[in-house]
């Protein structure tokens, strides 16, 4: 199967993210990375080019857009991996040129952006792609299965967290991920909730199968001098009836990159957690817990179309990364357009900016329920 | 040592928990059970009494209270084990007697009766006991310690949930323990809140060392025709600024006494299960993730004291249990007066009501913080 | 019920194991221990047995035996929980004046004295049970009768070991368990083999349903100067053509009472592990993985008929220690004679006796085989 | 970084390693697959290249040595994937040709052909690499590190496993990958013990730092009709004194991919699995039980030369096989000859054939111990 032409915003020197999108679009060979404008100066860019070999390395996003839509042989996507400030502005440049979009998440630094940028998309041939990565997790495909084929019956609970503890001190002023992602001015104004807490609400609803209509959010800066959040305790409501929760932090000590979901229906329950990714507990309503295991006995469909390798030879991080660049190289090689069923869009992108405004809104209402449709 | 001599109120035919509290009260050898009114009615208590070789059987509390304390080998103190609606009115019979008390929890059925019950038990001189039997583990008591000794810093966040399934469907009107657990009558109207969340709720002030100041809660009934809440979700805030939470449910399927502790302080942060109650993780910010047995390296001298068996000769559930009733003994062999150190007593009775009460006022009122301290 | 009355000899002071046998005894409630000569010097008997408020000590067995054979009021049974070298002569003195005896393992010092004590037991109408205590833990009941019924097919491994550390480093000399257990003297020659490789032997039979017919075995002292073996590696044969192991160890750093049992069969595995006994794995061949708890919904007869609190509550060493403690009250009650179904007896004490002989003859000859039926 | 040119022989339609080989050498961007020679028929091979877009497919892998050598931008490594006993002749066709090799394990067939080929090797110049692809595992390399450096003591006890059921049943005639391994044409007459036990070997001889020295083996076949063993019970000896096993099982039922290695010096215990591989459990004597995570606080320098990713974002079995992938381009990137200090070479290869020989030899005289050496 012929690759796709894939370039880079962002992802240079010091960049923790641009390095794991790159494995990620290697890894099962769609996509050929050919062009990039890895950093904000022209000159850090041509040197982060030249440090990964990329031969095709331009001085600012808007120069790459315009020139890479003129080639022939231009790229058919780029992956924008700068901070949060910059997606929109990038994206559009793209969108605009005809070149499709995969972007980090969250979509933005606010709401009314957010919901701007997705009237224009609609304007757009070119498609837009949001790596919200852990749903590329083999096992968070089945429990998705499992919620929409009813082996859960009605969902009543629906718990995620997303616990870290790297920003439990003040951050180290040196370290750049640190650095930006507690600076407002590059975030927005989301700290925890918009790093972490929006991944842990698109994989609940992603599951779920809805979105939350309400939620109660009680955000916090436990570090002095912080001025973004670092913990968020919320509660959710769903249209269904569901009731739920988030636990976003980073100051939680003992933990490293603790995403966990349980979901409770009236049939079953479920519960899921991405550092050890390969086994999935399912305990149907009387039964025996089960441990599902990816490409093991248990796996169904929705599993299968996305493991690579044997139950017991353990898929990660990456691979679940890995999973969603191949996906949309499949999506844009068949010629689909509108939204994918499986790679988040701009819909959740919307989304995922709906729930840090509403995150924001009942914290300054002292955790008032907010809605989460407005 | 000599052993105290111990009466039983409820624990009859078809009851759960007296069994619990018989087999608590004997593996440490500190009790002789001599007296009980083990049932409401006489013929059950006689019934019930003779299943089990107790001699003494009365057919009233009121009975028993007067009996015994007029006896020269009168009970030394009694145990209640009745629904929650009988624990105030058997209590104040026994302590009114001038016999020791060692109760159930939830102390009673609404906050007023609690707080006025408090109120007569400064006037007695025999003492009453809580039976929280969670913090008789050496584990949980390590915890405490802990974080006493500033191991975790300030303590920033406080989670502990408590998740059962057994009451995911209608109760079978045939199961007695079902039955009266979702009377409101007979629980004062709390459900899973009072049942299980006043021991997630316990446990963490316990560790914690101080109790919250407000909470927002939202309880729920999922099963049609519940009277009583079975699930709550509820957010925390503490007077020292920690933020934390309680989940307490009876209705998330796949659980079985999931009653789980995670505390993070600027420090490390701690977590303990009960199902695995024999190992507490422990993680010093910035160093690597300790698993503390029971017994083991790790052990510190509150966990020490009340250890029976080598590390890796798991205790459980009734050894735990055990250590409150040898504590009580103990207490009352030195002749101590006054609130046990470890033990929980009438302030940590009414702590637990007034906890349920805030979260039916916040409930009624949308989930709004509602303070806990009146 | 009628409690029965029990003696001990052994346990007194410096002993760990005739507490644990106290604290089995008393759990259910159906012994009342009432006499005892708990150490070998009348002076430190009379002051153990003070200590614990047993008014019946006795300056030595003889005059125990005696005299407890005498009384109207003696002890039904006596518990025997001396180092090894004394359990013959103790057992034979009160099985010969009646008194049926629970003794500790392993039965002896050597095969040839089991082998006679075997052949007088068939002589007298008392009866003698063996406290290999882990059979008694409810899930190693299951997976017993998944193994009867046939839910593992032909059972093709079985890998049992128990590992420990405690004897990592020359055992301090003021140490009385370390003392006795690596002193030939007493135990005969066997170190960990005799002290926990039989219990692994014994679990793995007990659930396996028939004993080895071969083993070789390459058992190794590693510290200095010790006297008994502290680590053994066991292969074994069956008859029915299963192949498996034994590791016992007291120098495995890092482990502490690792008591594990997997056996596979060509229809389905089973994996129990003792330090977290409330939890069974079991997979059927083609199927999921299941973690079958204790008391829950994949719990089977034979082990509810040993659980004494529902799923979740975790049950530990004691439970299963006081459940033999039991099914001897109760066998005795019922005025059963030969052989109890569920605890060991004399069968199994020369069992073991041979495991330990066979160990020691196949190191001898450079872990060749050994016929473990000799 | 300059990307090195590599060829594949096997790996084509209906293989399972190939596919996960070029997915290794992918994920670090170091190696550019552009010719292959991938099944044994040229019909077959061309329709497997042409199915992966690559574009030099050769009819046979002589052909391809031939022709690469002589070309300009020929490959620089050639990856064998091919079933055991073609590993040798194509290994020398490339050798011989200049072009350096990355062979599957085992080496061979047979210890003979695999001495007389080591000495071939030392002729060659190109250079010979053995995927031993568990060794790559950052926690792998840490538990290497953590014994050389004495962090364990003297090692006393080493116990490896490797267990999967996967052929517990006649293997299905259709089932390629089942079909070559159980037929002794194609293998070298080793079952089991040449597919998994040679890395569970290979593992514990990594990570101990030594070769075992003696070996028994009880080799078997439980299948009916399967002429390859499918399990093997290995008792091992080192020269150092350590002692330990080896367990290599395709018909434990419930396994996956169970290797698991154990290690136990006089100074502290490990303990690693790889179905989840990014945890290692160390407790130092005396001490509490760790849990290293790979990326996290205990991390050490030979664990971090090889983590793409941080904690808790799990890296996986394609990650620990591209490890070997990066570090032999970077090996030979350097100009570096001779062995190299992390991916196993034609030593290792040797020791495996010699692994397997012994347990051969021994299961012949019923699991007599055999010189590993010889």
């Amino acid at each position: 199967m012929a690759r796709l032409k894939l370039g880079m915003v962002g992802g240079g020197e010091g960049a923790f993210i641009g390095a794991v999108h790159r494995m990620a679009a290697r890894l099962d060979d769609r996509w050929d990375l050919v062009a990039g404008n890895l950093s904000s100066t022209p000159e850090k860019a041509a040197r982060s080019a030249a440090a990964i070999g990329l031969s095709r390395s331009y001085g600012s996003f808007e120069e790459m857009a315009r020139e890479e839509a003129a080639r022939e042989d231009g790229i058919d996507a780029v992956s924008i991996v700068t901070p949060n400030h910059m997606h929109v502005p990038v994206a559009r440049a793209f969108l605009a040129a005809g070149i499709h979009v995969i972007c980090d998440k969250p979509l933005t630094t606010d709401l009314e952006t957010a919901q701007s940028f997705a009237g224009e998309c609609s304007q757009y041939e070119a498609q837009f792609f949001l790596t919200h990565n852990y749903t590329g997790s083999p096992l968070v495909r089945q429990a998705r299965q499992m919620v929409a084929e009813g082996m859960l019956g009605n969902i009543r609970l629906v718990h995620a967290e997303y616990l870290q503890d790297w920003l439990s001190r003040p951050a180290d002023p040196d370290n750049v991920q640190a650095a930006w992602r507690t600076d407002p001015a590059r975030t927005g104004g989301a700290g925890a909730i918009g790093d972490i807490g929006t991944h842990a609400y698109n994989l609940a609803c992603f599951v779920a199968g809805e979105t939350a209509s309400h939620l109660a959010a009680d955000l916090q800066s436990f570090v002095d001098g912080r001025e973004v959040d670092d913990n968020a305790n919320i509660l959710l409501r769903f249209d269904s009836g569901a009731r739920g929760s988030i636990f976003a932090s980073q100051v939680a000590t003992g933990t490293e990159n603790g995403l966990k979901l349980r979901i409770h229906g009236d049939k079953g329950g479920l519960s899921w957690a991405q550092e050890n990714p390969n086994e999935l507990i399912y305990t149907p309503i009387g039964g025996v817990e089960q441990r599902i295991t990816r490409g093991g006995a248990g796996a169904m469909s929705a599993a299968e179309a996305v493991t690579r390798i044997p139950a017991g030879h353990p898929e990660g991080y990456l691979e679940a990364f890995g999973t969603l660049y191949r996906e949309v190289a499949d999506h844009l090689a068949d010629g689909k357009t509108g939204a994918s069923d499986t790679v988040p869009g701009i819909a959740e992108a919307v989304a995922g900016m709906a729930f840090i405004d509403a995150c924001q809104r009942s914290t300054k209402a002292n955790a008032a329920w907010c809605d989460l449709s407005s």
